[in-house]
Order: structure tokens, then sequence, then C-alpha cells
């Protein structure tokens, strides 16, 4: 199959052809690569598969009401762009493009501590804010980022707390990757010259940069200390064992995220939709369950519903719809995934997401 | 494999390839395609394959007695034609062949609201003939239909629940699929130049026309509108909840249909060999609980007796028989299916088709 | 991989290879092929790989006794030449190699009632032999075959349950198959010109002879008629429904055999390795309780008596011996057969084969 | 992929594919192969995928101790070195690069019964040795290795349990594999013209040899006896069942090594991560479990920690280092295992090795 248009598109997968027809091969794999042997970045795909939800009838709905509030952010689609770095590797706008897709769609917008546009450049797109932190070494910078995300009116924190050091991506190493002098940090204090920006053979020049930035050591004394300092609801990313997730609601968190990185962390983790409804069973209500790693899809999103989530992170659909066609893309990108969803609540009898989530499910006994 | 002519067709595969060869490619895929990633419709056959039946021995019998008992409507075999739009894309006489022989072969024949036939016209078959009703923003038009179905001498009536809109199809999306003029929906006041025949890329043209159509607002009042409005016995197509198909007993309807649409209508949704016992269990001896998407052959015929099921419908290998051949191609597939089921009921002990529902099943755990 | 030559075959996949390059498509695909869809064919060997037997250690052993009783019958191997039709079709000395090769290596040879080879020329090789027989519709030949066994010495007779009709095997039918004029089936009253030999597109012309000679209505009382009437021990051949293996204890066999006929007779039925335990559990020790379909060397030998067998019966590894290389093929299969099987008891710690049925085995959930 | 230089090696399968490319067809054979069909090969490692573990988060660590004490030998990773034969057949300086990389990386040697350089060599490279034996025939043979052993400074005795004979490997057999001269058992009175240097069609000499040399009668009287003979910790390696776990700790035994001998042994085993946890539950902390057969990485060791192991052993890839670049590819091996360990530990929250012990796992029901 020949890769599409990205306007003509009709599923993520036409955008994912699209997008892998313009980019370099080391870029693409940056973007697809999973950690290890890649069978976390696998079973995520399988899992989902195997979870089938058990649609409703005669509801007499005729139209399905997709909006969400996701920690307290109003999203027309319970869905929120995932953090992911270095976006003008993907696009000359980078971040620009995909967040002002994400206004457009009333989708928010996830910045990423490793963004390669600023927050406050991000502000002006109107995009609802979401700013993801990396527990960086440089302490007076990790506050000085609060300070940058609560001014620019990012609705909510997003700590990432699956990325001690970066999970060993063997396409990276392999490629011996490093950023372009075009790409760079623009929050960090980091130039062109940065680590990130150094090839050496068998190194990622990305996780070398990772290496020397991040602070392995952050724990729970971090996150209420956090907790504390930080005015916007707390959403903690990548959490997967049911007492974590237990005790992020202990700590006032606002939600967690169930997440193993997109395969790209431990690889060895469960699936996210195996997790899921564990996670969900442990904390009730005490906060949201926002869930990612392996969406592709409208049915996904319905699955991941009617498993116990809130809402799911997108990720590397945003960066192939960036990849293929800057804002545009992005837009088609989130136009498909709301035409999907749309379609899957009303066939699945949905009138808005809570039904969703009393949607019965059968999932087979193995699944991943 | 060449295709074989479809008179020396073995099995029902052999008529689909016979098809196959026959049809424009994107008549083809009209026919094949499922919604969305196709997920369920792969899962429809993994889930028939996974069920097996255990056989009794020493019965004595040496003869099967097939014949079936169908919400009211006798048959030869417990099987019906399911009802199938637009039946003259795969064949000039489309559903009057088909009809004529389903009554050659004493199984009863569903006209679908998207025909291509008018009632009236299949009605000449002498088909035992059962009209499916799709429900329609014009509610005249419904009651037309329903006296017109009455007055053809219709022995049920079968109305579809799973399409409040048609499931998105990639593959007729990609291949901007529309009707060509010659094909109309003989039952609809549309002529030649309705939306399902206007092409546009991107999108497909009898979902155009089925949004158009088709009220998605279907609800449980509608539904004891129906019982009351229609003498004939009403089959409810399309559910998977046992929830659901316990409400529908309850207001009267004769039969459910376990059904996914093949596949059609919700990606995401269970395969029915696993939806199927959970509803059997939820409705006893309330309703007759018949089953459809996925059967291709006597096998499949014996699985889904043996999982509860009163009897199938059959889809596409219907189309498959009638591209390949006209009536007569689809006498063929008639055929095949009786040899099959005979077969497999002698092979199984059975003399009868109680004595298939009460064979025990060994179902793989992982059943999709 | 070239096939080998048959004394150098390591494997039972070996002879199969030598065979295959040997046979007609026709006769291979004879050999080869299942009923229906083959699904049933597939799941038995899926079914066997996934049943793992614990082995144990320090038993202090260092022989294995591989001597059994079956039915009575002494045996150096739990094996027994499973009964197979028109065995000239695979070499010109048909039935009387096999016999010979199993007289030779100690393991009884079950002789078809549609052998190509008389019992009486089969009773001059030693071997021990069993009969089979399919229930006839011409009872004097069935009551001459019972004298005929029993004076030719056979030591049991094996009655087929799963065969009221032959199943339909889509390869004969396609290719039309028919015997040759110079192998017939000895014991019958049938020349060159039976039914059995008339080719037609379209047809089996065994199975049109299987029609015409077999009466389908073999039952409970003709079970009882045949264990009054037969003074052999009688082993009841294809059964997979625990109460059925039950009511043949009751009745007075003394064996069955859990068989799907190889996957050639009802297409849907579970494979033997998951039909084998929960018929063990239903007989305790009334009857003994063989198994076949699927055995392809030592280790399933070994995994069927873990899961309860006395024995098993080979069926087309024979076959495969016999093409390649007549009586000397067959003898390498064998003892191919029993190199296997004793390194595989003596690697499990079994010091006999009632030691290989008290081996803990871990059977995957997902059994086919 | 052309295979890395193996400095260049990102993981152990690049390793892999660089001994592919030096070593003759029948020596990768001799490595890579399994017994029988190699089904338990397969098990071993779609196990091992099949077993997800869930990574804590928020725990505070920078840093991970992987130091552990193997029945009292100090290791700087959970890891010992597999005891293999032969290993001159990979490269001229066979189990003395081996050993000094062991050396080097701080982790146990093994030295093989069969091993081509002798204990009294491989003591001189500093490494923690553990030496390995086969009960031989030659019981003064035996004692004299015991002394030797001791003398020689090992640390462990390992007693292999499950090959009372050779499994059959159908690799070896078809290509008639023998030693060649250069290569020979230095601890046993063989010189290069023993039987495992005779070579014959259909035959593996390495096989021929062991059949010769090794007693199967090895009991559970003989381990009491070497408990008594030998002062050092005894490791019973070869153990599936729980019970025969359960009476080596009754016995004194120091350790268990849970093991099917990578799949060449007795094919039908189950997969070791199946048995795995069984023989945890069932000993408790009576001796410590130790586990090989398909560990390939950083996460298999933390997959085998958290189903309950104290270490594993590492088999074929050190024969993969060796023979893609000496000491140096061996080092290489533990370099990279200790990488990917250390990564995945502090991914999954763990301090130390008892914390990874600590995680929870979620096995698929379909582990192999």
């Amino acid at each position: 199959m020949t890769a599409p248009r990205p306007r003509e598109a009709v599923d993520l997968a036409d955008v994912e052809r699209a997008a892998a027809a313009l980019l370099a091969p080391e870029v693409r794999d940056f973007v697809a690569g999973g950690s290890g042997m890649e069978r976390t970045l696998a079973a995520n795909r399988a899992a989902l598969d195997a979870t089938h939800v058990v649609p409703r009838v005669l509801t007499g709905i005729d139209s399905t009401d997709t909006s969400a509030s996701l920690v307290g952010t109003a999203a027309r689609l319970p869905v929120a762009v995932a953090p992911m770095a270095y976006q003008c590797l993907l696009h000359p706008e980078g971040e620009l493009a995909a967040a002002r897709a994400a206004a457009a769609r009333g989708v928010p917008f996830t910045v990423s501590t490793l963004s390669s546009r600023t927050v406050e450049e991000l502000a002006e797109t109107g995009a609802a804010l979401w700013f993801q932190l990396y527990w960086l070494r440089d302490r007076g910078l990790v506050e000085e980022l609060l300070d940058r995300a609560e001014d620019a009116g990012c609705q909510a924190l997003v700590i990432t707390v699956d990325v001690p050091v970066m999970g060993r991506r063997a396409r990276d190493v392999r490629n011996g990757f490093a950023l372009p002098s075009s790409v760079r940090a623009a929050h960090l204090d980091t130039g062109p010259t940065s680590h990130a920006h150094v090839g050496r053979a068998g190194s990622s020049a990305v996780a070398d940069h990772t290496a020397l930035a991040f602070d392995p050591t952050l724990g729970w004394r971090d996150l209420e200390w956090l907790r504390g300092r930080c005015r916007l609801p707390l959403v903690v990313k990548g959490v997967l064992d049911p007492r974590d997730a237990a005790r992020c609601a202990d700590l006032g968190a606002s939600a967690v995220v169930v997440s193993n990185h997109g395969g790209r962390q431990f690889d060895g983790a469960p699936p996210t939709a195996v997790a899921l409804p564990r996670v969900v069973e442990a904390v009730g209500d005490a906060v949201e369950v926002l869930v990612d790693s392996g969406i592709r899809g409208g049915s996904d999103v319905v699955r991941v519903l009617a498993l116990g989530a809130r809402g799911a992170l997108l990720g590397r659909p945003v960066l192939w719809g960036l990849a293929a066609d800057g804002q545009r893309g992005v837009t088609r990108v989130l136009d498909l995934l709301r035409l999907e969803l749309e379609q899957a609540l009303l066939l699945a009898g949905c009138a808005d997401l809570a039904d969703a989530g009393r949607l019965a499910t059968y999932v087979r006994s193995d699944p991943s």
C-alpha cells in the first residue's frame, strides 16, 4: 500500500504510513521504538485487541457527548496529547503545530519538560496546557519550570515517575541517535551543543543527556513536596502497581496515568490494558485513572473507558500527524479519533462517557 | 489455487474464491469488509474455531432430521438467509435469485429494508420470507413497509438494532464506494440519484445514504410500539449483552439474533460464539436465540447449536454464491451447507437439532 | 530440506518427507487429509504440544521397561498399529509389510475391515493381530469376519464407532479420488470394479463405497450383541464423550480408544489430548483407555500416558514408513518410536509405563 | 541484518548473530539445538515473554545493588555461568577465556565435567569456580574429580540430575556431529580418539561418548553419599517437579536449579518459567532456587527473580560471546547483561535483588 496523503487518511494507520514515508529512518526509529526486545511494546497492542466490549442496544440515543473533564480540564474528547519530547524533530514548527491542532479540537496538550518549544510560546496557541515535569537534578530549574508552567496558565502538572533513567532503546543505540543542532530542549539551559546533540556509535545521545539531567531519586517525599509546592492538579504518570496508585491517591494526586511509557521504559512491564482494571479496582474514585500506551483509534478509547479509565493520553499518532502534515496532520489525527470515538460510542449505545464506563468487557484469558 | 467453477465447489471457501474472481474489487471489499481495524471480523472466526463439540457415538441413527422451526417458520435447515442489502450488486437478478434458491431449499429468506428487489417481487418466489426493518426517519415509510411485509406474506419481522449509524468500513471509505445507478433500494423512495449513488473520495456513499435515512434513536419504547403494531413474530437482531436479550424477551420478542453484524458495526464487540452462551443462559426458553457472524459451514452450525442457539443466519456465503452463479450458486451454497450439516450431525450422533443442543462443548479459554 | 533416505530418518518427520517424495499427490492427500476445514486435524497436534509433562529425577533407574499389556495383548511398546484401510496404496506388499514390521518389533497390528490383505495372510506374519470391524450392512459378512478374525488368531476386536458415514474429506473430493484397480478391500466381496474404484469428479469413490457398505445405525444394542457374539476382548474406537466411555465400560468393553479418527471424521471434535483426561476421570479402572490422533514421537506417547492413557495407536507414521521403504520403512518408524520413548521415559525418571502414568502435567489453558 | 562486530553488540541477540557468522554450521547447531522437536526449547522463551513484571515507582533510589550471594559465593550479578561442555569448540582458549571474563566481571563460572580445560587451569583465572559433576560410571574418577574440585578451590558442587542419558538432539544426529581432535574432555581419561571424536552418519558422537561414560542410575542414595563426601555446598541441577525439589532440600542440598537443560533433554518438559514458581512454593526458604533455560537479557533475570528465583545460570549467550570474540566477547555479554539488569531494576524501582523478589507478576494464562 502506498502512503496516502495525510488529509486522505482513513485511519491512524494511514497517517503512520504517511509519516513513515517522509521521516529519516533514525527519526522513525526514535518515534516507533521500544526498549529492550520491544515485548511490552507488542503486548500493549495485543492486550487491547484481546479486550472485547459488549455494546448495548435500543438505548434511544442519536448522538453522544464525548466531552470530558480530565483533572478539571474541560476536553471535547476523553483524550489529551501525551507529553512527548523534541517535536521539532518531526516538523519545523514542532509542538506549536501540535498544540494549535489540540487547541482547535479542544484537547489538552501536555508540554514536555523536553519540549523543543517553550511553554510560553505554546500558551499563545490557546490550547489547554498541562505541563509535564521530569525530576531534574537542578532543583532550581524544577522550581523555575513549575513557576513558568503556572504563569503560562497550565491547568495540570504531570509528573513522570517511570523514567528514573531512560529505557535502553536498542534502535537508538544502534543508530547512534543524536538530536540535530536545530532541535533543542527549549526549557533547559542547553544549547545546540548539549549532550543530546553529540552522536556516538553505540549510544543514544538523548539517553546520555537524560542521564545527566534527570535525578533518578524521585521518591514519595518529593511527590509530597511537589504536591505542596504546585497549585495545579497533580497527575502521576507511569503507575502500574495498584499499591503505588493507591499511595498517589493518599498523597493528594488528582490522577494517575497507567502507563508503561509506550513500551519504552521497563521491557517486561505488563500491557496497560491488563494493569488498568487492577489499578481502577484499587483506587476506586479516590483519583482519576488515565491510561496510555497503544491507543490507536476510537475503539481503543472505548475499551479503556470500559475497563475503568476516565480518559487516555494519545502519543505516537500525534507525532505521525505532525510529521505527515504539521498542524493539519495532527488535526486530521484528532478528527479521525473523534469520528471513530463518536461512532464507537453510538454503536455501543452510549450517550456519554459514563455510559461507556458501564459497558461489560469480555477479556481473553490470554491478554498480552 | 485457481477459482473452481461454482458447481464444482467442494466447500464454501471454494464459492468465495469463485466469487472473488468475478467481482470488481470494490464490490468484493464491500462484501468482505468489516469496520475499523476488522478485529471483531477476525475474532468471529477464531472463536468458532476455538469451540470444540464433543460428538456422541453408538446412538443408532442412520439419518438426521435437520428440519427446524425458527420463530414459527418451518425450515429444512436451522438456517435462514440473513438480511443483506443491495444484492443486485452481485448479480443482475439480485435478491430474486437468492430467494428462489432459498425457496427451492426450504430456507427462510430475509428481505432487507435495503433490498434491491421489492418484497412483493420476492414473495412470488415462494420463499418463506422474513422482513428486515431498519428504523427509518420517515416513520410513515416504516408503517408502509410493515404493511407491505405483512401483505406480502412475510412470516417474521426482523428489526435490526445494531445500526443506529453504519459502521465505518475503511475499505469502502478508501474506495469511495458508491452504488452503480443500476442498483437501488427498491423499498425506499430513492431513484438512481440517491445519496447512495454519489461517490466521493474518502467517503462511503452507502454510509452517507444510511445516515440520512436511518433514525438512530430507536429505543425500547419503539420496540414496544413495533411489538404492538406488527402481527408478525418479532426478531431483534444485533443483541450481544445478556441484559438486552432478557429485556427483549420481557417485551414480547420471539427471538433475538446474537450478532455483531458480521464484524461490520462496532469493531471491538465480542465474537458471537463468545457472547452466545451468555445470552442463552440469561434468557433460557423465554425467546429463541439465533446467531450469525462467521458461519462458514455445517460444523459451525453444529457449534452454535451446541452453544445453545436455535439456528443461524447465513450471510456472506449467500452473496458469494449469488456472485458466482446466481440462483444456482446460492443453491450450491445451501446444498453444501446441508450436506455438511447432515454429516456433522450424523458424525456427532444427533438424530435431530435438539440432540445437537445437548452436545458438550470444550471451549478454549482463549476464544478469540 | 531434501527428503532423507528412510533408513537415515532421524525422526518421524523425516519419514514423512521421504514418503511424500515418493507418493502420487492424490495418495499423499488421502493419507494426510482431514475432514472439513481440517481444524480438528490441526488441533490434535496443538493440544499435544501444549501438554507439558514434569519429569522426575534421581530415581536411580538405568533402563526402562516399555512393555505393555494392551487389552491382554503383550506388546513391547504401549503402542499398536492403528487400523488403516487399503495399505497397498502405499506399497505393493501393503499390510503384509507393515504387519511383518509390527511382528518384528513386538507391536500389535490392527487389521482393518478395509484391509487390502486378508487377515489370514496377515496371520502368517506372526504379528499379534487385532481385528477392526466396521459395522457393515451385510450382517452375514460381519459374522463371517468375526469368525475369520477369531480363527486367524486375532487377540482383540476393535469396533469403530465414529464412522457411521465417512467424514467428508475435501482433498479427496477435489481430487475425485478412487482406488486403483490393483488395490481392493480383500475382506469384502468386492472386485476391482467396486464403487471404491470408480472415480468421479467432485466425489471420493472411497466414501461412496463406504456409504453403500457401512450401516450407520450401529447402536448400543449392537454393541451388546457384539459383546456376546465375539469371544475376543472388545475395544471401542472413536469415543470422545466421557458418558459414552462409561457406558462402554458398563457393557463390558475391555477398552475404549479416545480418537477423532485423526481429524478425519467430525471436524469440530476436540483434540484427543483435551478429551483424554476427562474420559480417564470418568471411567477410572473400569476399562483401559487408549488414544490416537496426532502421535508423532516418543514424547507424545509419554504425554498421553501422563494424561492417563494406557497406550496409543499409531496411524499415519506407519503409512509413511510403508510408503518410504515397505517393511523396512515401518520397522524404522517403530525403531525410532521405541528409541524416542525409551529415552523420554529415562529422561522423565520412569522405570516403566506405570511410572509415566504418575507424572504431573502442566497443560496450557489454551490447548488447541 | 548483518552481524555486528561483537564489541558493538547492543544486545545478546547481536552477539548471537556475530557468533553465527563465524561458526561452522554443525557447531552452531550443537550450541543452538534442542532435543526432539525442540518444543521445550521454544516454550522456554515463550513462557518468559508471557511473564510480565509490575514495576514500582517513586522508590527514591538512584542506584541498584546487583550483588548476590549464590550458595555462599559472592557474585556481582545474580547470575553464574552455566556448566557447558567442550568450550574449545567455540574458541581456541575455550573455558579459559570464558572464566577470565567471569572473573573480571565477578560472576561464578561453573566448570563442566566435560570441560575442555581442566579445573586447575581455570582456577588460575581467579574466577569463583563451581564444579559441575556428571555421575560417571567410573566412581573412582568421580571421587578424583571431587577432590580436584575441592583442591582447586571450587566453591560449590553442581550435580546434574537430568542427564541419565543425553537427550536426542536431531540436529547433531543429522550432522553426524563429532568433536574435532583438538577438543577433548580434559578431566576424563580420554584422548583425541575417544568415542566423542568418532563421527558416524546418523549418530551424535558426543552422545555416544556420554552413554559410555555416564551412569544413568544416579539416585537419591547417591545424592546422600555425595552430600556426605563433598564439603562444598551442593547444587542439584535439573529439577522441575516440586516434590523432587523438596526432597533435595530434605537431603541437605543448598540449592536446586530449575532447569530443562535449555530444552536439550526431555522434549515435552515444561518451560522453566512455568515450573519455577511451583518449585519456589514447595521449598520456601529451605534451599536456594536457581533457574536457567532461555535467559537472554536483564529483563529475563528480573522476571525469574520476581517469580522467586535467587539467581539464574547463563548458558548459550556465554558461548555466543566466546565464539564471537573470545574473552572479550564473553565480557561483552556479561557487561550487556549487567547494563540491562541494572536498568531493569532501576526502572522497576528495586534497590536490590530482594526488592525484585517482591515485585508482582501478571502471567498470561497461556505461558508457553
